[in-house]
């Protein structure tokens, strides 16, 4: 029997608790889990187990029989000093929280490494849908090349409204915080600042080099207009949030968090509603795609039960994983290429002074001309784009 | 430094070989790996390496170097007597012979249960794509409900060719053909036979109770025609060949494989060309989908070489995998539900006498009329039908 406990009795934690008191996983595993702590300030007195609570973390830290910890806290601190002082006390740690992964995954995967423990967060990126793993294990052979992911379920939801529904942002996005999936102040959404820690963790995962998401450029999704998502179809594209992460022929890294226009042959733009969908692309494998639920209670709970299932049933690996800290060489955003979808009030001769245009639309919006840009660095692009004065522009994910 | 050997030197052979001869593992897992024995009864003279290959087994049997093989040759003879005697030996195998596993599967896991060694076959079913492993771990905290797949891309090319370019089925194979997607003798693919192992390898993981291909009820694609598919478009679905496999709530297990009319808001109407995906339900996660090429040298090479990177910076499990054979109690087919689409040129009136139709068009074809039927047991619609008479009919794959 492994005991268990959980830090943080909020929407995950309770839904893991519901996990395994719903579950014996000995057929599976060789051995069952019991839940045995559960660490929380608030008072839970109709809970059918009130016993099981201490508002002490020493209460777990100091439990010889408790092996695993499920942290479900959310937030920097204390979570950070509670998972740290875990690791070191000989507890393997599994996560959800995925601002601690992207801020102190290094130092906390070089201590479990250190304690022959082990600190796991599958549950830190796209909710329950298995991602961190298939990284970290199934496409161990594979060189990832490129990861192109929709990593927030809620401006996947605003998106998906105005490209469905014809709504504006704001009316989207109100309806959104009706409906419970972005919160009263959606800015973390919103502004991309969630899918910007996701596509650090991934990064970091694929390449075993901490990618720090305070390198990494993101732009939200406040300002696409249903005139935008408009002129994406007319170039048979759909526009989605993307967490962006290659590698460069020189090793270096480059990662951003853009809305990006996504052609309609490529899977991602399919992804509709608050789905999530990880394209990663491997030099053997070429692309494949994880697709689901990327948020919800007992989602996000199956995969940090996972891990603890994982943990429990495994003996150590011979080579923990481990992030290099001060490895990567981060693109210099201006370097990477990308292919633009461009609104302007320029004239055809204007335009043409600048871009060599792969196809153009006109009609959409009254003396506005859309077109397509040859790939070009960002630097270059924004240099043109300046000279002959835009209404808007969008990256366009390649193929 | 891990020693593995390669059992034929066919296309996924040769992609082992050469992963494992382009890549150093050993940042990656702590160990280097290297081919030191590859049996093919050919000769190989312009080979690089030609002093690798042997013609005899016992070389590689009798090789206490060698860890970790990987079975690449397909077929069930000898490759079913070579990898027991490896499994007795000591030796991990990996492999890429869905056959192999879905006929001797259970009794390989056995012996290498037995052995502690490990039999691995994450290449058996969707080439490269991750599916074994996230089944075996990533979704250890879920109870599968149900797996629904396109399993096989020779089929999935052709029914793509016949939605997206309005070609025949006989026409579409050719061009399979021509294009080496396809066997001159295609009757494994489209027959669905290639799917239905595919299916069976997957239901016996979900469940951990073999499920035999023999039990699973198998239809292919050879009677689409050009006029189903249209049927299948006006009702917003796309027509797909599913392995389709799901547990009873009374614990028995339905499985088949047959084209289904796969509605377009579900992601798998929009995996075309030889592309796989496989979507999994589990109790906690919902629908999960894994997307990818299902086929090709180094996409499968690359999910055989992850399997030997496991062995070889695992330890042990504490509970092997293992299949429980004679436990699956499998669904009398005729009693599982499905709504169908049906073509007939019976009357309304007729129609009406024993179905009540959820959605009816006419003038696809002269004289026929289409519907879609309410969800009933196959049992139930084959009598039905038989009194109204079809054209045709497909089961729909419910979402």
């Amino acid at each position: 029997m492994a005991k268990i406990a959980i830090l943080g009795y909020g929407t995950v934690g309770s839904g893991v608790y519901e996990i395994f008191q719903d579950s014996d996983f000995s057929k599976k595993i060789g051995e069952s889990v019991e839940v045995s702590k559960i660490l929380d300030i608030r008072e839970f007195p109709s809970h059918p187990n009130p016993g099981l609570f201490t508002k002490d973390f020493n209460d777990i830290l100091n439990d010889a029989e408790i092996s695993v910890v499920c942290e479900t806290m959310g937030g920097l601190h204390p979570a950070y000093e509670f998972t740290k002082a875990l690791l070191e006390a000989g507890k393997s740690v599994t996560t959800s929280n995925k601002e601690l992964v992207a801020t102190y995954g290094t130092e906390l995967l070089e201590i479990a490494a250190a304690e022959g423990v082990r600190y796991m967060f599958e549950a830190s990126v796209g909710g329950g849908i298995p991602i961190i793993r298939p990284l970290a294990s199934c496409l161990l052979a594979n060189n990832i090349e490129r990861i192109a992911g929709i990593l927030n379920g809620t401006t996947n939801f605003i998106l998906s409204e105005m490209i469905n529904n014809n709504r504006e942002f704001d009316d989207a996005l109100a309806d959104a915080q009706a409906r419970g999936y972005a919160e009263r102040n959606p800015a973390a959404d919103i502004e991309g600042h969630d899918a910007c820690r996701k596509i650090a963790i991934l990064a970091s995962m694929a390449w075993g080099d901490f990618v720090d998401y305070n390198n990494i450029p993101t732009e939200g999704i406040c300002d696409i207009s249903l005139t935008d998502v408009r002129y994406a179809e007319k170039f048979g594209a759909a526009i989605k949030l993307i967490g962006y992460a290659e590698k460069q022929d020189d090793k270096s890294v480059y990662a951003c968090v853009a809305p990006m226009a996504v052609e309609c042959n490529n899977p991602l733009a399919g992804v509709t509603d608050v789905f999530n969908a990880i394209m990663v692309r491997g030099n053997y494998l070429g692309d494949a795609m994880f697709y689901g639920r990327g948020a919800g209670k007992l989602a996000t709970a199956s995969a940090v039960s996972a891990d603890v299932l994982d943990i429990v049933r495994m003996k150590s690996l011979k080579k923990p994983m481990r992030w290099e800290t001060g490895a990567t060489k981060m693109l210099e955003p201006g370097k990477k290429k990308w292919a633009y979808i461009v609104r302007t009030k320029a004239g055809q001769k204007e335009i043409d002074s600048e871009f060599n245009p792969v196809k153009t639309v006109t009609g959409v919006v009254e003396s506005e001309t859309g077109f397509i840009t040859e790939p070009m660095c960002e630097d270059e692009f924004l240099e043109k784009i300046a000279r002959v004065g835009a209404v808007k522009y969008i990256r366009m994910l390649e193929n």
